[in-house]
């Protein structure tokens, strides 16, 4: 029976026929965890090679064996978009990381800004939400992860012709919109509880490629910020459209 | 001096010269955690007088009372919008209901759906976290709780002129939006885990005052479609506009 309940991520190429061995964690889930024995068919991709409908061929207790079938999904990109956050703490961020991957970006980007409360970001860790994310959701692909970085750094060598959505929140109630930029490659900002500095305001309202957003009235928090950030340009300018 | 940091809820009327007592948790959390003491100011409301300036008038161990200086800010009504949803486990149930006070909507509807996995619904929690949120995010009002009802009862008794927007998970990119349908008064219905039954799916579709809408082509979990609707509906017919 195909049991396209378990979706699994994989480290290794996909292809037809092609034999994937795994690893002892993921052993441990298919076998022990979910009780799939062999002949047992999963959904498997790679974040590069589409997803393909895959049979157990071995099933140890800490080893085991996948061979592919066929493709159902042809590989897809994520629509470009990065999404800049500073670090908060880890159950909200762990929140923002998830809900990155369910929403769609292609670049999950911390930075350290004047108010980040220093929150110390672990990029293995976020980068195994990214996966867990994508297994739940249907996602082809994982977002990059990168190192943290300041966020004075990160302007500084912002690429030309992309657009940076700056959610503002003194721009309570302001007119500007996702849907007053261009299509195209895009950023999102969101700050740390408290917003960001104002040197960090009046350096981000100088910059040419900045376009400042409103999200409301009300104060989010940096997670809820995200989501509804994200919403906001999937429906304007991604994949929601 | 003037803390903005600290906004408390409270049960009783507010008014210019008003004394309120405090009750013993509120008293522990404001000279306990917060160190106020006699003299310190801060910002109360009571989800209908508005938001007050008030000053600590006497701060105990267990006890204390504040006195109201001035209004800040007169009352605001939430936008007339019900949040329906199946209660899901506790962790994302809590964030539903936190991010619908942050986002803004006058009812939290909890429903029993066929695929609802009868996790127990606490209205006295949910009310606390309404409480915790509507402080934190500077909300005037606060979201009714209700008791959890079927799903079929809620649909019988729909009132005439609410839209009824159906986050509908097999609709991905479908041309249905939120910006398609009328303003007014509003809900939107958010399905458990595993979506909507078959019979449920064919009741919704035949309902005139349903309005199916698409989050996208990714399978979201049910509190991050809950916060993509409610920014959805927020930017399209609610007071981000």
């Amino acid at each position: 029976m195909r049991d396209t309940r378990i979706r699994l991520c994989l480290d290794q190429p996909l292809g037809a026929g092609q034999s994937v061995l795994l690893a002892e964690a993921q052993a441990h889930y298919l076998f022990g965890v979910m009780r799939l024995t062999e002949g047992a068919r999963l959904l498997v991709f790679n974040g590069c090679d589409g997803e393909w409908l895959a049979e157990v061929s071995e099933a140890r207790r800490k080893r085991g064996a996948l061979t592919c079938l066929e493709q159902v999904r042809s590989q897809q990109m994520p629509p470009d978009l990065w999404l800049i956050f500073a670090p908060v703490k880890k159950a909200r961020t762990d929140v923002i990381v998830e809900k990155a991957v369910e929403l769609g970006a292609a670049r999950l980007m911390p930075v350290l800004t004047d108010y980040t409360n220093s929150e110390r970001f672990r990029r293995d860790k976020a980068e195994a939400h990214v996966r867990e994310a994508a297994e739940q959701c249907g996602a082809l692909w994982l977002p990059q992860v990168e190192d943290a970085q300041p966020l004075s750094r990160l302007l500084q060598g912002w690429p030309e012709g992309r657009t940076l959505f700056w959610a503002d929140e003194s721009r309570a109630g302001a007119r500007d919109s996702f849907a007053s930029a261009p299509d195209g490659p895009a950023g999102i900002l969101i700050g740390p509880e408290g917003g960001f500095s104002p040197a960090e305001r009046g350096r981000l309202t100088e910059l040419p490629f900045v376009h400042p957003v409103s999200l409301g009235p009300r104060i989010l928090r940096a997670e809820t910020a995200a989501i509804a950030a994200l919403t906001l340009w999937q429906a304007t300018h991604g994949d929601w459209r």
